[in-house]
């Protein structure tokens, strides 16, 4: 258990509310209505298994997908000082600028899908201006160096997963998104993410460290032995997924997962991007378990910890199309297989309505 | 080769047309654009390819999939006659009836897609009355029962061709589409399919049959005899492609093979849809190499024969969501993503507009 002298009453609160549960009759309804569309039973594959599972999150037996909001986190990490990245530590901010131009992919994407994007700046080395679309939150500059020190104090987590929180709120309280997606921005943060994943599915850094967006095979080996130190110094002090993300972590992924828990209070789901966002989701789910219920994972990601960790995670990603992205994109990606599940689900005819015989089995 | 002799003037001439030739220049500017947009390269795996091949089949670096054409081609199967199918025979029938009120799965993935969809009727055994949306272009009743004697004389190999060449024609030549879907129905078509795969393939029946639209175990067991006897009646007597698919195949079958030949002669990007439509592409492109340059393939199947007939194709298909119903749905689920690769690459920003720093490595 969290150690409840550190962090504040409100935030203690809000991690011990319940999660929101499943409708079981508009599952089964919509598990029913499955079974009468014109269509070999199972023949539309995962597309059946979304429909369902978004009819008892939404609680009716014809799910939508209208309105996608989409929060992207960013934040700098001082373990970048390490040298554990392809690009410039600068790159996190000037992405940021690119989010609030419109140039990025998630930017293009969100536009495309007519979804709304807000980004929540948590801290980056370089200073930005006041930006269109972006909300500054900023918690430090960027997070303690990993390999060296706890990536954030209890203050600093919590004030970061409580954006998370923030976000889902804004974005999709009071029903006003069907669907949350979270994206996330931080030069340096596969390092984080692999020092996590390592811990939560007790395997060694050699095992989850990749390339990240392009280190060569001697920056690969250079970023194991960062996290090998950064696993020595914390691992031993708590498998408590909190602490370890306090310890492990960055201010992106913890309001990541602050939005994931968020989500499943709240009763909205949320479409996991990539290998970030799933280490996040995964924690989330370690931290209260059930938030899996809320939770589709979109993409599979190239980084080679990911593959490790989709045999941990709750439910098969969608897709898997060689992305290392980040962002959001590779779940922004998924969000028409999402609506198409929905569009054929509601909108095919039955066996009665067309006068289709049935199976002779 | 062919013999010259069974088929008309017009139809070795068409054959003997070569294929359309991709735009190199398009091709590399589009690889150059890809490397300067805001993300670390090939971090968006599949979807670069996508565009870059896009932008050398449609000859220009910005490439676009506004106009959208499916054909979907329709006929009975003699070797229904077998049992081979968990749905009797009629339903092939009611399901053109489905697709012209748009009740099924490709009608309704049409619509949302703002997709043109056209039907047509190669021989049902209960005949159908006019349609709209439906083209009778009816060779037969049904195909010969491939277990007992060739599926097609050489003039219904012919007439089936020429149904996909006229779709073709019909639906995206003149620029009237920028990507073209074939789907297919036909109760019973899994069953030629795997015949034309073990061929295909070298490998055997028992390695290619599925359960299909839904047989049982002893039912996937007569269906592999079924295949078995075909293969013994039919496989000494040629290796030729057009000559297995005259004795294996079935008319939607053929019209398929027709479709994607005439695709590449054009110069129109097809999308491939599963099982059966894959296995009329591999066919296409053994009558004349070169034919995969303009193909896509959409979505594996979940029947256990495209297993093996995936390696042998010429790219990796998209999407592997479970999918066994044919239509040409998993291709539509898979226009989406072909889309926001063009959105993607056209849309973003490159690292200059947008001043952020390349990678340090």
């Amino acid at each position: 258990m969290i150690d409840q002298a550190l962090y504040g009453d409100d935030f203690i609160g809000w991690l011990e509310q319940p999660l929101a549960t499943l409708d079981q009759a508009s599952r089964e309804q919509a598990q029913e209505r499955q079974q009468q569309l014109t269509k070999p039973p199972g023949s539309l594959g995962e597309l059946e298994n979304i429909a369902v599972r978004l009819a008892a999150m939404q609680g009716r037996d014809q799910p939508a997908l209208d309105r996608l909001a989409i929060a992207v986190f960013a934040a700098d990490h001082g373990v970048a000082a390490e040298g554990v990245s392809a690009f410039p530590q600068a790159v996190t901010a000037q992405m940021i600028a690119n989010f609030s131009t419109g140039g990025a992919a998630i930017s293009v994407s969100a536009k495309a899908l007519g979804a709304e994007l807000r980004v929540y700046n948590l801290g980056t080395v370089e200073p930005l201006p006041e930006l269109t679309g972006v909300e500054p939150r900023i918690i430090a500059p960027q997070s303690g160096n990993l390999a060296r020190e706890a990536a954030m104090t209890a203050e600093q987590l919590e004030a970061a997963l409580l954006v998370g929180r923030e976000a889902v709120d804004t974005l999709a309280g009071e029903g006003r998104a069907d669907l949350f997606i979270g994206g996330e921005m931080g030069i340096g943060n596969t390092t984080p993410a692999a020092a996590l994943s390592a811990v939560l599915l007790g395997c060694s850094a050699a095992e989850t460290v990749g390339p990240g967006t392009g280190l060569n095979n001697a920056g690969v080996l250079h970023k194991v032995k960062v996290v090998e130190q950064a696993l020595a110094l914390h691992q031993p002090h708590s498998d408590e997924p909190l602490e370890l993300l306090r310890r492990l972590g960055g201010f992106e992924l913890a309001a990541l997962t602050g939005a994931y828990l968020h989500c499943a209070k709240l009763g909205v789901p949320a479409l996991v991007d990539g290998y970030i966002c799933s280490v996040a989701a995964l924690l989330a789910c370690r931290i209260q378990p059930g938030c899996e219920d809320w939770l589709f994972f979109a993409h599979s990601s190239a980084e080679p910890g990911y593959r490790l960790l989709a045999e941990a995670l709750p439910s098969k990603p969608l897709l898997d199309l060689g992305f290392r992205l980040g962002e959001g994109s590779g779940a922004a990606v998924a969000v028409p297989l999402l609506r198409m599940a929905c569009t054929l689900h509601n909108g095919m005819a039955t066996f009665a309505e067309a006068a289709v015989s049935g199976s002779d089995r």
